[in-house]
């Protein structure tokens, strides 16, 4: 398989599908785009009708969006139970993958993936701080009810997992107050090799993305500045 | 099985799993939600906790978003083959839903659903008219390989369909010019019983949601302005 990607700094979307392929074992070719770039966009486009990343690719069968792509993945690979195996559980993982989805726009927006940076304390607001609490909860009541069966939402690693990895490196970056049992979860997920292994990436990355820089200067260090 | 659904004039979201299930023959219960009305947000909260229509409850499995619930519904009835049965197929149906779920930005905030409102030319921009492009070849592309299947997008109906379905709404509204093969394909989907059935309920309802209505006025029939 191949995995088409943003910058790790920037592009939570991509994080969420290379977790899973990570956590899966799966060997993968990642492709990486320096999005917003010149000619980036062609260069997605030749992989995904819809022009955005992330796309996998596994022989003649191209998957766009990070959703598409873990259901994808989990049919393929039934032995990694990506998935929850009980039905119940399995649609309550599903429902609060959707919402992160397309929800929490206002925690999206003002506290924008940049797995290497440190701003404590900027872009909170209380809007903000209610899909906090919805995150928290979500965390929290799992945790507590899986506690007993691993250290993941439903006890073994899911496509929940990955599908809430940046909101774990958001809360890290923006140093959000969490209570304790969302706070365990998000230490251990930030401490997973995989999960370091993406913020290395990060951090050797030289781009500085305009657009996704709501609250710092370029540094002096940045190869390239991109607007975006 | 029992679906909480918002306004069927307003709530794009609701009518997808409601068009799924009934498109799937599936008997269910409807428990209507007259969004943003006092005391919505409360009732909606006792169903689920992202606070958001719509919600399926099937005995003791409670699911929320539209998303989640498509999954939920197509592997508890397999035999209704609601995702395409080749998995290139269905990973391709899943990602154009997911497109859906999470992307065209401008033309779900400019042409809101409204599905008795006719409203020729309003809300129409540059942004809107490339989100129209690319729904048209979605829908385009997919009548041209499969049209010797059968009407839907995938030949038979699937998921795919309910979740375009608030979109050909919506086109109808706003006098949205199509493509011919795109065209034809909202004609059909306008024109299903069950769709007509949704737009009938639409029609016997009285509320005007002053958030879902930026370009009318209300009318004197209303008998509930809601400010939403």
């Amino acid at each position: 398989m191949k995995l088409v990607i943003g910058n790790k700094n920037y592009s939570s979307w991509s994080l969420r599908p290379w977790l899973l392929l990570r956590q899966a074992g799966v060997d993968f070719e990642e492709i990486p785009v320096s999005l917003f770039a010149p000619g980036s966009a062609e260069q997605i486009a030749r992989y995904s009708p819809a022009a955005k990343v992330p796309v996998l690719i596994d022989g003649s069968v191209v998957v766009w969006d990070s959703l598409a792509i873990s259901e994808y993945v989990a049919e393929r690979l039934p032995e990694k139970r990506l998935w929850p195996a009980d039905p119940a559980e399995r649609a309550h993982a599903r429902a609060i993958c959707a919402e992160m989805h397309a929800g929490f726009a206002n925690l999206r927006s003002q506290l924008p993936m940049n797995a290497t940076a440190v701003l404590p304390g900027r872009g909170w607001n209380v809007a903000v701080q209610r899909d906090v609490e919805r995150v928290a909860r979500i965390w929290g009541e799992l945790r507590e009810r899986n506690a007993a069966r691993g250290p993941f939402l439903f006890g073994d690693f899911t496509v929940a997992d990955a599908y809430y990895a940046p909101v774990v490196s958001r809360f890290a970056t923006y140093g959000i107050h969490l209570p304790d049992a969302a706070k365990a979860y998000a230490d251990f997920i930030l401490a997973l090799p995989s999960m370091q292994q993406w913020i290395a990436g990060a951090r050797a990355e030289r781009e500085f993305v305009v657009a996704d820089e709501p609250y710092r200067l370029a540094p002096e260090r940045a190869d390239a500045i991109i607007i975006g």
